[in-house]
């Protein structure tokens, strides 16, 4: 049988609160969205922490992103080998059939993702080497930032440096799908890198000028 | 070289904005937040839709949930197979290392992502019966929820209740992960299905008893 | 010039929504609270640690419970020196302004000030022991507690036993109030002791004749 | 011997209730906070009046708060002589041991304690002078207050104006323990004030621009 337990009381408390009044004065804004669709004018790729919200950094509306969040913001490489593939699909979904205009990728400081696979790709997390870690074989994806990180000097270092590889190997990764490169190539999508610092509520961008990221 | 383009420059001057109001008020929180790391109470697993925010609907802040957005909020089954699996990687870390207490699937009205499984399914959408479709590769963990609907007369009745089979069907697979089965038969983590319409603003939820989704 | 900050938008929010639901349905009865004042039937002396919510348990409305909250649900002994006493003054406002029919102190598990009390008395807290330690000086009242549970064979049981002596040691102290012996012997008042598990949600009250806890 | 007695029947009624429902829903939860301890992202200050209950005001569930709650939600200025000072005590555990991240300040209307203060420093309570008074000694530390307030026109205003003056002077107080001023300086903790009116289900907060409180 479906295990499944009903809302505790307290959720349901704020629902109702949010229906007479968030919902009650924008009613007419989330029927026409049911009503015509959706139509965002970008995609992000965000991580699940708890601690990043980026329609609050963004002041963003519902219907304004199309968002996809997973551990470590990763995009893995194009690999049409017909297996699931859930980035993947979300990407496919966002530039083929909502013809999005922007991708961001935004990662984040403090990022328990990134850090595992440092702890990994240093020899100091054999459980995540198995093949049963879900986890570990994720953070595969992110290997060959770890390859551009592990001379710097300290692990802060090398930590905060590979938040920004989980960016910027994702950027790469989005453009070895065939309809990503057409769209960017053909002036239609264009790709964003962000960083943001939680506790310090900085934003930083991958300046492909200067081949890092500067302050926003 | 890396395709990157600066942020749009009217999401720079709303996060400029939010770091000015928002941040600067709640400095002291985000920065609790980096030191002592992320304690959500519960992961919630949504859907990409740019319409459906749940930290809205339930008032909830910086640091409450552990959210996984992907297309049609779906769960595939546990196959420990070595290869990437990014929602079964998100639902090990909130488990076996957030320790979170609940994992909430939120389906929603209006999703075009079972629209286009119940097209496939009913053979009008050749193009995502393809190898190469990632959207179809992906929809396919909602097959099994295709044969308990199809039957329904209109094809209304039979995106709606398939809406709700993508909560189902997650709830389902969420238990055939061990470490989920267990925390759950341990009474340590507790599963919940909802589905909201965006429009009307309801709020359902499953209730094993009925074996069906009732008002919140 | 004065330190303060207005309220973080999330709590601004869900107040917004307690208004026009919980408020607006129950507007008759605040009004009349504010009205015809507080008739509260029970003062509850509860520990201000955040997962011990009274209310909860016992479904209490506005209006049922006087309730003072400190570290440890504990009253000092009666010292009437001209000092201030925060719960003394609570105490003395319950019994004598509101004659409440019933003084409930309510005990927890897993609770920090008693374990506190538990390493300075043991000798492994000497910062406790300063004469600057606020939470060190308050948690003294607990010393004669102490003395009875510090022969048990390990730390898990001293610190069981003493969470529930930090009730057993306020009854006594409620006792050396002269009001409040007066309003006991009197028939026009009762104290209850109860000690509840957070995690197992189970409740023990004290039990006089067999002079022990017992489950309710 | 000790004077205790079992807990009257409606309540071991209603415990069993809570048990068999909120509990059983939310067992997870309340496990995981056992397990885990306490990260209280606010501690409140309230007033211990039976129809003031933060938690519903702002749909707060276990684990959300460290409430501490005295009569007219006072907190005395620092004072390291030694004795015993129960909301020092709280307000030290809450910054120094738990690190919130807020202290809410929350007063109300039709306040006992204020009306008490008004009285005695308006020579129409004399009973409240006596050395013996707790109540009295107390509401002392609103007596810096009563000096702002004297001159208005009539009681009422120079009630409510007092009960607002409680949210201040506590303010005012809680910046001279140097541990809450360095935390606030080094803006890691931020100071709220907050006052609601019972019947109208009001609330406002204090706004240092102005000076003066104004509606959430």
């Amino acid at each position: 049988m479906l295990h499944a337990k009903p809302l505790p009381s307290y959720l349901v408390q704020r629902y109702h609160g949010w229906k007479a009044t968030t919902y009650e004065e924008n009613q007419s804004w989330y029927r026409r969205l049911a009503e015509s669709g959706q139509h965002p004018r970008a995609m992000v790729i965000s991580c699940c922490d708890s601690r990043v919200h980026v329609t609050s950094i963004f002041g963003a509306d519902q219907g304004e992103f199309f968002i996809h969040r997973n551990i470590a913001n990763l995009v893995p490489p194009h690999k049409p080998d017909g297996l699931q593939h859930g980035t993947s699909a979300a990407v496919e979904y966002a530039v083929n059939a909502l013809k999005v205009a922007h991708i961001i990728v935004l990662g984040h400081s403090n990022c328990g993702g990134v850090q595992g696979c440092l702890d990994m790709c240093s020899g100091h997390a054999p459980e995540l080497e198995e093949k049963t870690s879900f986890v570990g074989r994720w953070m595969d994806i992110l290997r060959p930032g770890y390859d551009r990180v592990k001379e710097l000097d300290t692990a802060d270092e090398q930590r905060n440096a590979l938040e920004k590889q989980a960016v910027l190997v994702s950027l790469e990764n989005l453009m070895t799908f065939p309809f990503v490169a057409d769209a960017v190539e053909g002036g239609k999508l264009s790709l964003h890198g962000l960083w943001t610092d939680i506790g310090e509520g900085s934003l930083e961008y991958f300046d492909p000028a200067k081949k890092d990221f500067a302050r926003v």
